[in-house]
C-alpha cells in the first residue's frame, strides 16, 4: 500500500513538473512596430518527452484571451504525448508573458510578433530548431497560419483550427467593437475594467450561434448569465491586454507579411497541412481559411454544427480523430 | 402646359398632404406599469382614403429605432393604396410620439402599452374600431403579435414579420447589451449619446449574417464604415428613446399578457395569419414566431438568404407577393 501510494505520489509529482508554468527571459524582442521589450519573458509548458533526434515537437500557442493552463485539458488530450513532445506557449500579451498588465510601456504587437517571440523561446531557450509540427485553435491558428509564412522550413506540419490567415469584414467589425468599448470608458482603469462587463457579452453573442443558444438555455436565465459573464470577464480578463491581443489579430495579414499572393501560397508553404474550419462561426470568419484551403493542398475538415466558434469543443471527436489521423 | 402643371402640382401636393405626419393627442394614457403619461400624443401618417364601410384599414407600425417616415418607401409600396387606408404609426418611445426625448419622466413603457396606445388612436382619433389588418416588420412585428392578444376581435387579417411572440434567450442577450453599453457611459448626456457609436457597431453585428458581409463588403473599407455607423447612430438616435424600446422589447412576451398558452392559442386568436420569419436572423430570433406558427393555424413564409434580419429587404419581392396574396 506504501509502494502504490508513493508511486501515486511520484507519478503526480512528475506531472504536475510537466504541468507547472515555466517562464523563458528571451532578452530584448524588437517587435515588427520597432520598439523594443526589454527582458522579455515568454511562459510555457511541457508535456512528455523530447526526443533524442529532437523530432517530436509541437507548439502550440494560446488563444486570444486565453493561457496554457486553459490549454492543457484541451491541447493535453489532443496530442499523445507519449509520443509526442508538447509545448505550450502563452502568447506575448495574454497576462502571463509579457504583456501589457505586466509590463510597463508594452507596445503594440502584431501576430508576427508572438510568432518571432515564439521562434526565439524555441531556437535560443529550448534548442528547438525544427518543429515535428505547429498547431493552435482560434488566435493559436492565426499564430500558425502565420509561422507557416514566417518559417516555412521550420515545421512538417501545420493545424490551423478555427483560425484565419486573414482578417475579413466582419472580424475587423467584431474586434473593433469590443476595442472600442473599452476605449469608451475613458482613461480611468476602474472603468477600463468593468467595461470588460459589456465586452462579456459582445464575445458570447459571437462565440457560438443563436441556434445553440436557443437549444441549451432558457429565456428566463438570460439575465443571471449575463451577469455572472460579466463578472467573469471582470475579475479574469485585463483590458489592456485584451486590446493588445485584438490589435495583434487586427494586423494579421499573412498575404501582407509575406508579400506573397494566395496564388503563390502552394510554392512558398512547405509544411503539411491539416486546415479545419466552423462553418458556422461567428467570432473568426471562417471564408479566409476556406478559400486557402482551397488553393493551397491542405487536409481540410469542416465543423458544421451549431456551436459555431466552440465547435472545437461540441465536436471535439471529430477535431480528436482528424488530428490524430493527420500527425 | 399650363394646364399639365397645375395637375402634377395638384397631385403632388395631394401626395405630400397624404405623406405628411400628424400628431394625435389621445390625452392621460396609463400604462401597464402604472404611471401616465399626460397629454400623450401619437404620430402617424395615412395614404388612401377610408371607404364608406370603415372597411379597408391596415396598421402598420413602426420597427426598433424606426420612424413612420421610415416605412412610406417600405410598406408603402407594399400595399396596394388605390384599395386600402394605410396607416403608418410612430410607436411610443421613438422620438417622434410621446418619448423619454420630449415628455419628461416619460415611464417605463411595454409592447402592450405600444398596442394600447395605437388602439387609443385608432377608436377614439380615427374612430376606426376594426381594422382590415394590423401588420408590422421586427418591433413592428411584436406589436402585430401583442394586438392579437390584446384585442382578438379587432382585426380580419394579421402579419407579423421578422418579429417575434416572446423574446429568446440570444433577443435578450443582445438586447441587454445594446442597453448596458449605453449605462456604463454613466449620466453624463453627452457620453451616453456617445455610447451610441458603440452601439451602432454591435446592432450592426446582428443584423446581418456573417455571409452577408463577406460578401458585400471589403475588409479594407471596415473601419471607414465603422466610424460612419458610428456617426449615423450619435446623430441619429437619442440613447433614452433606444433603452426605452428596448425595455418594451425585453419585456414581450404573449404568452404572459394573455395568460394563454401556446396550446391555447388557436382558440384564443381569431384573425387570419401570415408569419413571414427570416430563418438566419440574428437579430430577432425565429424560433419562437416557428413554434408559433406551427401551432397556430397560418400561412407562413421562410426567407432563408444571407440578409438575416435584413430579409424584408433583400427578398422583398418575396415578401410583397406573400402580402399582397395574403390581404
Amino acid at each position: 500500500m506504501k509502494r502504490l501510494l508513493f508511486l501515486f505520489c511520484f507519478c503526480a509529482s512528475q506531472l504536475m513538473a510537466q504541468n507547472s508554468l515555466k517562464f523563458a527571459n528571451i532578452g530584448s524582442f524588437k517587435t515588427q512596430g520597432g520598439k523594443t521589450i526589454q527582458n522579455c519573458k515568454l511562459a510555457y509548458r511541457t508535456f512528455g518527452e523530447l526526443n533524442a533526434e529532437k523530432s517530436n515537437a509541437i507548439l502550440f500557442p494560446t488563444w486570444f484571451g486565453g493561457k496554457s493552463e486553459n490549454l492543457v485539458s484541451n491541447a493535453g488530450t489532443m496530442i499523445d504525448t507519449t509520443k509526442f513532445y508538447l509545448i505550450l506557449v502563452d502568447a506575448l500579451g495574454n497576462g502571463v508573458s509579457s504583456s501589457p498588465s505586466n509590463t510597463p510601456a508594452f507596445p503594440d504587437i502584431t501576430i508576427r510578433d508572438m510568432v518571432n517571440s515564439e521562434y526565439a523561446l524555441l531556437t535560443q531557450k529550448l534548442h528547438i530548431n525544427h518543429l515535428y509540427a505547429i498547431m493552435g485553435i482560434s488566435m493559436g491558428g492565426m499564430q500558425t497560419f502565420e509561422w507557416l509564412v514566417a518559417y516555412p522550413d521550420f515545421m512538417e506540419k501545420a493545424i490551423p483550427i478555427v483560425g484565419t490567415p486573414k482578417q475579413s469584414y466582419y472580424d475587423i467589425l467584431l474586434w473593433k467593437t469590443e476595442w472600442n468599448i473599452i476605449e469608451q470608458a475613458g482613461k480611468n482603469p476602474a472603468a477600463r475594467k468593468n467595461a470588460m462587463r459589456q465586452v462579456a457579452t459582445v464575445h458570447n453573442l459571437n462565440l457560438a450561434t443563436p441556434d445553440y443558444y436557443i437549444r441549451t438555455e432558457q429565456a428566463e436565465n438570460a439575465y443571471a448569465k449575463i451577469q455572472k459573464a460579466g463578472d467573469d470577464y471582470v475579475t479574469n480578463n485585463n483590458p489592456e491586454n485584451w486590446i493588445c491581443q485584438i490589435k495583434a489579430m487586427l494586423s494579421q495579414d499573412i498575404y501582407k507579411t509575406s508579400g506573397k499572393s494566395l496564388a503563390e501560397m502552394p510554392e512558398y508553404i512547405k509544411a503539411k497541412m491539416l486546415v479545419i474550419v466552423a462553418t458556422r462561426d461567428g467570432m473568426v470568419n471562417p471564408q479566409s481559411a476556406m478559400d486557402f484551403a482551397k488553393v493551397v493542398n491542405t487536409k481540410y475538415v469542416e465543423l458544421t454544427g451549431d456551436c459555431g466558434h466552440l465547435a472545437t469543443g461540441c465536436e471535439s471527436d471529430k477535431v480528436k480523430k482528424a488530428v490524430s489521423a493527420f500527425l
